[in-house]
């Protein structure tokens, strides 16, 4: 029996109908994220969205991501790390009892600091069916980046950066919006570039500004301080991170972002694996079986 | 003979009378900073302003701050670091021969990055004058915050930091401005709390991501948030800094600033000088009296 799979987002979802075997048999983006939903109208943008799969009787979904914020379908408290996949499993709770559920998310704690994400961990346990690596490094980027430590198939702990944020931010409302294209495609050499200053320990608050005199005395294009600053940020993310060359990296997310961490990570002589998109429908595949098997079915 | 002074920047401006002791006469502040200025418009806007000041034929003016950039009134070429109060004085270039001059800015360079300040580097000589600190560490927190070495009455070389556009703009455009109260008063507590996080490593960019967590988990208010954050920026810039207990630090800006700044030093046993807006007015008196006693007199 084929269930569906959603993964829905802050400003947009994706959603998939997902056979037995894991198969993909249909796919599905709406812009329709959590703070599109009006109070209350969770379940009549779940049916006119996904309404047509769900129509037998006995179809499954498995939601994740924010949907389960508190500003979401239903809040679905925090799952603490370590967590293995069962530990996610267990902790999965009912929208409709016994035909839609929704994923937790996780939590992690540094210096009594919390840290959580929504969604990732779907993504996280998914890349480890599909690539076998039950210990290593996994990168997610996005607005806001997840660095997960996973050991024995365990999610240990992870930190979120705020990297994607920080360069709208600064590309579209700092004084750097003045001289950077963010439009520009990536270029290689000037991404290097940013990528090496910010391991010369000045700091990203003043690195930034090197993205301003730089314009200031043409010294680089806009398009050039566009992949610059992307450097100096994807570097300032690097350099925080307990890595080796002999670090197992995955790298899951779109390929405009994992291609920018895949060449930051060459120069420190590491060859991360990328996944895009099927590392949530692999998750949520792997999710949707566990909660087959288990005696209370879907919660 | 006294003479006006006039510290123009990007969003606003300040002019003094200042006679031949140093004394401020009379102060005057507009927001009419370069970037409100039309095309052309630098005369008559300075005329409306200072007209009745500058009546005197032989009354002079003495022009600092972003009045000198390309976008300015006329462009006063960067003076190279290491820069004394004379070779400041040697490239100070005229507006109305005779009558009205602009000072050049400071450039320094970091790994072959430009860096630049425009309108600080009056403020430092004042702070010097004032003073009579010849060799510490002055900064000038800001937009864009100055961190510069002073030896022997020369200014060596110096940083900027975008610490406060970076406030700005997480607690103002980024996801922390649902949790974040930046009108809530200084909450030293709560700031202190963001100066120790920002020395555990984790960088700014996974820091500021606890400024939404502490919030998400109400840990802590938006107002000590606000707080919070500002101790991680403040913080993270400290933490770059070449600072011992033996430092002289000189902290030279507007009185909300430069408590911070003494508070974050207060950590590292650091008791900085404070000075305000009378640093301008000394350097700006220091460097007309030099100009008076050339052969060219106001260039």
């Amino acid at each position: 029996m084929s269930f569906v799979a959603v993964d829905w987002g802050t400003s947009s979802l994706r959603g998939a109908l997902i056979d037995d075997a894991g198969r993909v048999l249909d796919e599905r983006h709406a812009p329709r994220g959590i703070l599109g939903v009006p109070a209350g109208g969770f379940p009549a943008v779940f049916d006119e969205l996904f309404g047509d799969w769900m129509a037998p009787a006995d179809r499954r979904c498995l939601i994740s991501g924010m949907a389960g914020s508190r500003q979401g379908w239903i809040e679905a408290p925090y799952c603490p790390c370590p967590a293995d996949a069962a530990a996610l499993a267990a902790r999965v709770i009912s929208v409709v009892p016994g035909r839609i559920a929704l994923v937790p998310g996780l939590t992690d704690s540094h210096d009594d600091v919390p840290d959580v994400m929504r969604g990732e961990e779907v993504q996280i346990f998914g890349a480890m069916h599909l690539t076998g690596v039950t210990d290593g490094v996994f990168v997610l980027p996005g607005t806001h980046n997840k660095w997960v430590q996973v050991r024995g198939s365990r999610v240990l702990g992870f930190r979120t950066f705020m990297t994607g944020e920080f360069y709208a931010l600064l590309a579209q409302h700092s004084i750097l919006s003045r001289t950077v294209d963010p439009a520009a495609p990536l270029d290689a050499e000037a991404f290097a570039q940013g990528v090496a200053r910010s391991a010369h320990g000045g700091g990203l608050l003043h690195n930034a500004f090197g993205a301003r005199t730089l314009g200031l005395f043409e010294r680089m294009s806009p398009a050039q301080l566009a992949s610059y600053l992307s450097g100096l940020l994807i570097g300032e993310e690097l350099h925080t991170q307990p890595l080796d060359a002999h670090a197992e990296v995955v790298l899951i997310g779109a390929p405009a972002l994992t291609t920018r961490y895949a060449l930051a990570l060459e120069g420190l002589r590491i060859t991360p694996r990328v996944l895009g998109a099927e590392a949530t429908w692999a998750g949520a595949h792997a999710l949707h079986t566990a909660l087959q098997g288990t005696d209370a079915a879907y919660p």
